[in-house]
């Protein structure tokens, strides 16, 4: 993560607000549909001088899609740190992700929506960190069913499900709808919790 | 969905063929991605001769779009009707919800991917469709609910989640992977059931 950062803005003080821009219009039209001089026209720049910011378009797209996977990955780590309990930990990282999730729709838009337009390098990048990050999930589903606290048929499965379900609160979430980002990332603790068929209290008692 | 294939099969005998090349290349490179030349290409078509068939590039992707639903919408009323019970309607409702997403992947993959490459006016007939299929899901949430069977907090987060993990599984499912179709949309029936905290009997009982 501060590697990345460092990587990101050693290379230009502009380069946030090239990027800032490509993410909106690449979650709002399409990778394919944004040109590149609409990403400078967003920036009030004109012609070439775009490219002495950012080197191309394809880059842009890499550096946005590992971010939020950085971004994540970090998130992750932090929500579960703070207790023991398996299932405290899950409910904790999807919490995390849904709000990431309605904090950034855009990011997490384009990281679902884009994967065909990344360069094979840049698409075998992205889901090797992508990958990591669903194993950690899938660790902490295969942790509560070898406890006796979880009981679903795969812990692969499980884990799919979650993310899929946490990322799809992205298309829907509207910061002007009926509940606010916190009570979205409060339900959505609890039903992935029930997905699992978790146990309210560990076998045995406290 | 008959009048919907009356309408399709009446235009051209080759038509099928035309939206089975489109369909694969849609999903495999992108609609943007795709030209009208290359879909002719697929199917030995030269120059113009694939306008004979169709009429845009768009109205394919139309045609693809609510075909799925008009499927999905069928499927649906077909697995709810042989039971009474809540919650063996939501589970088989996902189960071929989930059957149809691991035979159909390229569908499912177009559907949740080319919202943008919709022209507004076909873009709002998908979201009506969506809305209408999405609504069906939450009604048996609602029911559940109020038979004191399910315990959620929000039946359209319920919905929305059942629905975006059960789409997930075109993006991951492989025919030569560890699982059969089957098998996974068992499993994502069960889990639907246990993530919207289905409780195994009535109240009071038999």
């Amino acid at each position: 993560m501060e590697q990345y950062r460092r990587q990101v803005n050693g290379r230009s003080g502009r380069l946030e607000d090239v990027r800032e821009a490509a993410l909106t219009l690449f979650a709002e039209r399409g990778y394919r549909a944004t040109t590149m001089r609409a990403i400078g026209g967003a920036l009030g720049l004109r012609g070439p001088s775009l490219y002495n910011h950012v080197g191309s378009k394809q880059e842009l797209l890499r550096d946005i899609v590992l971010g939020t996977l950085e971004n994540l990955l970090a998130g992750h780590g932090a929500a579960v740190a703070g207790t023991d309990d398996t299932a405290e930990k899950l409910r904790r990282a999807v919490v995390a992700h849904v709000r990431y999730a309605v904090s950034h729709k855009r990011e997490v838009l384009v990281n679902n929506r884009e994967v065909l337009s990344l360069d094979e390098a840049n698409r075998v990048l992205l889901i090797a960190r992508r990958n990591e990050y669903e194993g950690l999930f899938r660790g902490l589903v295969e942790r509560g069913l070898r406890e006796g606290r979880f009981a679903v048929g795969s812990a692969r499965m499980a884990s799919y499900s979650i993310l899929d379900m946490s990322n799809g609160v992205a298309v829907w979430f509207r910061e002007d709808g009926p509940m606010t980002g916190e009570e979205v990332s409060a339900h959505y603790g609890r039903m992935a919790l029930q997905a699992v068929g978790v146990r309210p209290d560990p076998p045995g008692g406290v």
